[in-house]
């Protein structure tokens, strides 16, 4: 009606004011005109809550800091609610408020969306308002609107991500230097890429959740956090990473979900990706999601998935999608999710890189593949490392059972000529899971 | 109201079917159950216009074919109309009229798009109706939403793709295998991924009309693809690609979008990237789309630019969103956009690698230098390549003015000691080129 008026202003309230908070505010409100100008929505800072308003932020006006979460939530003047305390309380609990008085939610609370993400679609889906959260997996990274807008009609195969920048970090140093993983560790924290506790990263922990979150997009039903299998990194030994980057692999830390038969399998893993696999070439702290679809083929989405800024970034273009909704009353898509099926770890095939440490004499290989045999494990590729005491043998399988593989390893350390199995990788291959039973082969 | 009722379900028409049109048709018509449980719309075809629709298409129900483009369009049962037939007319008309009667559209029709885009998107939003086009740039990749949603409070920087399957995969063989130009052209048109005439993609018109795509979605300006100044790749020398990768660079065909002070600057170019870039590890008929922003840092975007399925997935993506929006009542944000300020080719700088083919004798570097230094073109290495008849001098530049470079090879070509300039080639550095200038340094 108003042809040429000013656009009508959406008014935002952002929740926790760190890193992520703090960078967001600041293009909010130092880029507000050119903002408004790039984006076609005006946008206004209603109030900012923080544990304590008495202290300054720079770049944060004063008189909007307030340390009433929940006040700044119920207040009818704001229309769009940012989420970035992290963890699970009281984030829930304000983003539950906030969805059932009907205000767009945007948040990049990982922890919350792997723990109870379907139940707060479920709220935002009965009150017809947004809950957005593309900075929750991949950080800038266009991820979570791909899988759920572009690829809405995508059959998808499987997608494999390096979602956690602090381990990918250890895992690049460990390859490129030849160090251990405690060094590499240390040198991560001393620059502050990992925390003082890394528990959460190098146990993978937080790829866990993000690969939930991942898993229910592109399969389009629910999984959590705690129905991950989930392996770290700390039990990657270095010689495994030298091997593996001898015979052509480099060592990655992922989350993977894969459509098995009628099931979905979902897990974090370190595995060992082919050099001339994109996935390869993500170095550092940055991080990736690939995607493989029935009809899109292979795709690669790519950047920076942690820091202040790239994580404002991704919050801020789901702050201008949910208020260009409001405006004009819609809202972004929520398909009806199926319930997981998820298949048992020990059920999922792949293939395997297995580092047996053995005594160096005649007869120990014709043992060792016997008990592979048994278990119906095939053996691609064995090359011997070292001599005598320091001999071992690495293992390429063709595409197995992980509950075979595990009876293999078990198996083999009751064999006396076995001293120890070391690294116990996956491979990423171009078999296809679909298509590949346990077993087979030669 | 009807809570459990069936959604309502949005009937298509697809104008076209070649390749991309019949991998479409499979898809909506072989998967319409688990489509639309995928996606939460149902999708009904309501017709295909063909040239010919007495000739039978495989997967295609024959009572769909239709000769009248025309009619379909006009047709009121028809929701959603999909452009596949390329090229301006009638391709135009048809969109035009769809647009008008205030149905959406979907197109992968990048001509169209780069030559009359911004008319079209006025006729859609006048109308309040989608006018999207995934599949126009990238094939399967999300590039054109990630740009317009994700992205739409970003101060993005400067945007480069590989985006012409085609010569990526010409200059990879020619990379690989040492071949010159013609003999990877005719390995290509084996392959059937080159077309008899390759002008098109080989002399970088293809590459053009996305160039001039992405650069209006990245900087909210109109640009047509008569404004992108075009270098091709036909005359690349052989002998430069090897060169450049003696020096830790592999040469690809960039469509480079970048803000230039206040204004733009888009080409199309071949450029050397070196091999630690992620763009240097997209190899054979892959594209990739690389991002910079203020805020987001570096993206990148990766996966099959072209092809029946992967095309029609990205059609599949914007039907999806498309039928949703309707369903709902909302439209996709289209953003003002301003008038585009081009900067004209020869003011934008970049560093560059020249191919001096010299007498072999003593002085000659002297006074190659000094005519770099008359137009203030810096010098950041040079190498001398072969020996007497076959010697040549290979410079890289810092960041200088294209105008100015192209003033330094004219007087070059006048001294009795230069016998040719060869590859002239732009090389993709991290130089922020808004803070560098033309020349500088010493």
């Amino acid at each position: 009606m108003a042809g040429s008026a000013p656009p009508a202003a959406v008014r935002v309230a952002v929740l926790g004011c760190g890193n992520v908070g703090q960078a967001l505010v600041e293009l909010l409100v130092g880029d507000g005109a050119a903002l408004a100008a790039r984006s076609g929505v005006r946008l206004e800072l209603g109030g900012v809550a923080v544990a304590d308003p008495g202290r300054a932020r720079a770049g944060v006006p004063p008189g909007l800091l307030t340390g009433d979460a929940k006040a700044l939530v119920a207040d009818p003047g704001i229309d769009l609610v940012v989420e970035l305390i992290g963890g699970l309380e009281p984030a829930r609990t304000l983003v539950e408020a906030a969805l059932e008085s009907g205000k767009a939610v945007v948040t990049a609370n990982k922890a919350l969306l792997a723990a109870h993400g379907a139940q707060l679609a479920g709220f935002a889906a009965e009150q017809g308002v947004d809950l957005l959260y593309e900075a929750a997996v991949g950080g800038a990274i266009p991820v979570i609107r791909p899988l759920r807008e572009s690829l809405a009609g995508e059959r998808v195969r499987r997608v494999m991500g390096i979602v956690n920048g602090t381990t990918n970090f250890i895992l690049t140093l460990m390859a490129d230097e030849g160090v251990g993983y405690e060094a590499a560790l240390a040198e991560a924290q001393r620059l502050g890429l990992a925390e003082r506790d890394p528990t959460a990263d190098v146990e993978g922990h937080d790829a866990a959740a993000k690969a939930a979150i991942l898993a229910g997009l592109a399969f389009r039903c629910d999984v959590v956090d705690a129905d991950v299998p989930r392996q770290g990194i700390t039990g990657v030994p270095a010689v495994d990473v030298a091997f593996a980057s001898r015979l052509g692999y480099v060592v990655k830390l992922l989350a993977v979900a894969e459509a098995v038969g009628e099931g979905l399998a979902v897990s974090v893993h370190p595995a060992l990706v082919p050099l001339g696999h994109p996935l390869a070439s993500v170095r550092g702290s940055f991080n990736a999601v690939f995607i493989e679809g029935d009809a899109c083929g292979e795709l690669m989405l790519y950047g920076r998935g942690a820091g202040g800024r790239p994580t404002a970034s991704a919050v801020l273009g789901d702050i201008i999608d949910a208020a260009h909704n409001r405006l004009t009353g819609g809202a972004a898509p929520a398909p009806a999710r199926a319930r997981a099926r998820l298949v048992p770890a020990e059920d999922v095939s792949s293939a395997y890189y297995l580092d047996v440490e053995v005594a160096d004499r005649p007869g120990v290989l014709a043992a060792v593949a016997t008990v592979f045999g048994h278990h119906g494990v095939s053996i691609r590729s064995m090359e011997q490392q070292g001599m005598g005491d320091e001999a071992r043998l690495v293992f390429l399988t063709h595409r197995a059972r992980h509950g075979d593989v595990q009876a293999t390893i078990a198996e083999l350390l009751e064999l006396s000529a076995v001293r120890h199995v070391g690294g116990v990788l996956r491979m990423v291959t171009d078999e296809d899971p679909a298509a590949l039973g346990a077993g087979g082969g030669a």
